[in-house]
């Protein structure tokens, strides 16, 4: 495929994409060099089954290649597309755009993208799809089987919805229990009353969290009094999956999940410079830390040679103990009390790594100067900042969390910006009480 | 729940269990205390869906409670649940135990469970249940219809698989396909023959990544000569979707999958032991190249206070670029000519914060120190070390990926050693060079 774009080869491109899934032209658009892309993109835009593609392409991409096709393309695109991945394109447009395309799709469509648009896109309103299929309670078996049929535009139907006159939900068929059941039946009565429902306004994480546990297929979107507004099928649950984990894993970095692979460079150091002046201030902080032992120092330099191991080494402890908590905070395995327990645990897993690892280092530090005072003094520094390491690694996160912050967010920055000043502080310190031994 | 598992009122436990959902019972064991989690485990065995309980817990949780349970008991749980569940938790017993407990079931599930435990709990074999329906391409629509009626037990059947009669996979068929075509057409007619499929020895992720690129709730799992083993449902993808997820934050900050936040204090200092160790080797390889410029140090001691600055941010610097580019082996966004344009945006990308933050370094130590010459010698040592924290953040993981290791697995010690290293030696270097300004 790539040697026929490079070649210009575009009607053999044009027939390969024919026979080609959706999501291996997103797998090879994600490859190829900016200059094939373009090319690529000029003929897969004609293509039919572009908007699938443009709907599994990271953001950034998909609005460097809006931006360059008209709104008639646009809404020839988006109509044929399920409304969850058509409103989800819209949003990415400017307003006036957005109004203008509308303007060109039918009536019923443009309805229904407007109203899906005013959901945030982060929440069940804005995952949901409208192309479900909800009956009525009373209709019977064989009938809900010819609405079936007839309506070959729902979305991977394996759920009926069952509702009463209101739209209210009142329980779930699956197609499984329709095959099962004798025509005649009444949909009521072989629906399952309790079916599993998120609202419009739950969070997107929660929603893939709710499909996931309970191993759903898709779960039914409902507002505040119960009304069925749409379905957020599995698919979409495995999408916001994979876009908290990099959310997660991004902020644990510092990084803006918009800042991929394929980002240009100046959008990437614009986006990342603030985080790094940041870490500049408290790298400073600890360095003014130092500062107040600089004639410690300028006596026995063997302090200034040695004190990056016990900020490194409490900075390590304090990444791993805050790698456990957010992660089983992410998985929801943490509440009150084992939240305290996980505290005690991760204090003393760090004093006990501290003492071992202390005990290495004295003797190193021993061997290598020759002086056992320093070999106890980093041994001392380095238990004490490790257990500092534990307990801020762990306490940091779950502080975030009780504030209704991001725990991963913010939680690498702080916990290093304590364990390097608190371990300078304490290394230096310690060196600084017994200098007459070091001389 | 709690309260009554706390009161010791086990009655009114066994109450709440029979109205919950298996997935609910998972979460209340998660977050009971040590003391509660035995009282609750001993009602919970009891109840008749243990098993599916059991099959969603951590692994070291199952494990302790395996072996307080009878072969008897375990027999009867493992004989309710799906095959690949049942194998998933035979797999964490010792051998002898395993044979024990297949000669306490019906020879048919025991062959099941025997075969499925040969494979790799890490590829499709190891995850897949043989729980499918699988037909005869000449049967007709009708007939397949009353087989599903037939076999209640068939997991999730969404899919009809169509085989030849040596077993062999021939096509997919859909439920919603089978509702929507006639009575008397044959399988083969409305069959999908370009079904994707997997091999039984395809590796866990790259299954959940084909489930979840394809949209599909279940692919079918084949060995060598394309006999269809057994199937692959969605919920098992999204389970090792979370599972990799861990996996690959873990391996940033050294961490063993295992080691999770209701680990016993003992096993996760024996786990993180080897890490931290490993990290003090590059801690002191860092400290033994401070060693050299110990008598630059000497004369002027702001070097000192000042070196940690460089380090640390070469080390955030290389922690940003090589998540970027783990997160985007992970998501499948690079290949041969995207790592190399990867590679030099990283370094471009470096360089440019390098000289953003140097620039303010240089104000600042240029305002505290009262010398223009440490500022400049600060400046130029972090343009050249966030220039290297670019490079060796992207290179190492493409190369650890190269060489077909775990990208995620050792990227961070290995290019924060680098950081450390060449950060301390180019501004002391610098430092050393320019010595008679500084004084």
């Amino acid at each position: 495929m790539r040697r026929f774009v490079r070649l210009g080869a575009l009607d053999d491109v044009r027939r390969l994409l024919d026979r080609m899934h959706p999501a291996d032209m997103v797998q090879i658009l994600r490859t190829l060099a900016p200059a094939e892309r373009k090319a690529f993109t000029d003929v897969l835009l004609a293509h039919e089954r572009a908007g699938e593609v443009l709907a599994d392409l990271p953001e950034p991409q998909v609005e460097e290649i809006l931006v360059q096709v008209s709104n008639e393309r646009i809404a020839s695109l988006v109509s044929r597309l399920a409304p969850d991945k058509a409103a989800d394109l819209l949003r990415l447009l400017f307003e006036d755009r957005v109004v203008a395309i509308l303007k060109l799709l039918d009536e019923k469509t443009a309805a229904i993208l407007d109203r899906l648009m005013t959901y945030g896109p982060e929440t069940a309103g804005g995952m949901m799809t409208t192309r479900f299929l909800a009956l009525d309670r009373h209709t019977r078996v064989g009938e809900a089987v010819s609405r079936i049929r007839s309506e070959p535009e729902a979305e991977m139907v394996f759920y009926l919805y069952v509702v009463d006159e209101t739209q209210r939900l009142e329980g779930v068929v699956s197609l499984r229990q329709l095959v099962l059941a004798g025509q005649d039946q009444e949909l009521r009565e072989i629906m399952n009353p309790k079916a599993i429902r998120v609202r419009v306004d739950t969070p997107r994480a929660e929603v893939a969290d709710v499909i996931s546990r309970y191993n759903l297929l898709a779960v039914p979107v409902v507002d505040a009094s119960n009304v069925l507004c749409g379905i957020v099928t599995v698919d979409d649950a495995i999408d916001a999956i994979t876009d908290e984990t990099t959310r997660e894993v991004y902020r644990m970095a510092g990084l803006n999940t918009e800042d991929r692979i394929a980002t240009p460079p100046y959008e990437s150091v614009r986006r990342r410079l603030p985080w790094m002046i940041l870490n500049l201030a408290t790298a400073i902080l600890a360095s003014w830390v130092i500062s107040f032992f600089e004639a410690s120092i300028a006596q026995v330099v063997a302090l200034a040679t040695l004190m990056p191991i016990v900020a490194s080494m409490g900075g390590i402890g304090a990444t791993q103990a805050s790698t456990v908590i957010v992660r089983g905070i992410a998985l929801g395995e943490i509440d009150f009390s084992s939240a305290r327990r996980a505290l005690l645990k991760e204090i003393l897993v760090g004093m006990t790594i501290g003492v071992a690892t202390g005990l290495v280092m004295a003797l190193t530090a021993f061997v290598w100067k020759g002086n056992p005072w320093l070999g106890l003094i980093i041994c001392l520094a380095m238990i004490l900042n490790l257990l500092v390491a534990g307990a801020s690694g762990a306490a940091i996160p779950l502080l975030l969390k009780w504030l209704k912050l991001d725990p991963a967010l913010g939680s690498s920055v702080i916990v290093t910006t304590f364990t390097d000043c608190f371990g300078f502080m304490s290394f230096l310190g310690l060196g600084t009480l017994l200098l007459s031994h070091l001389k």
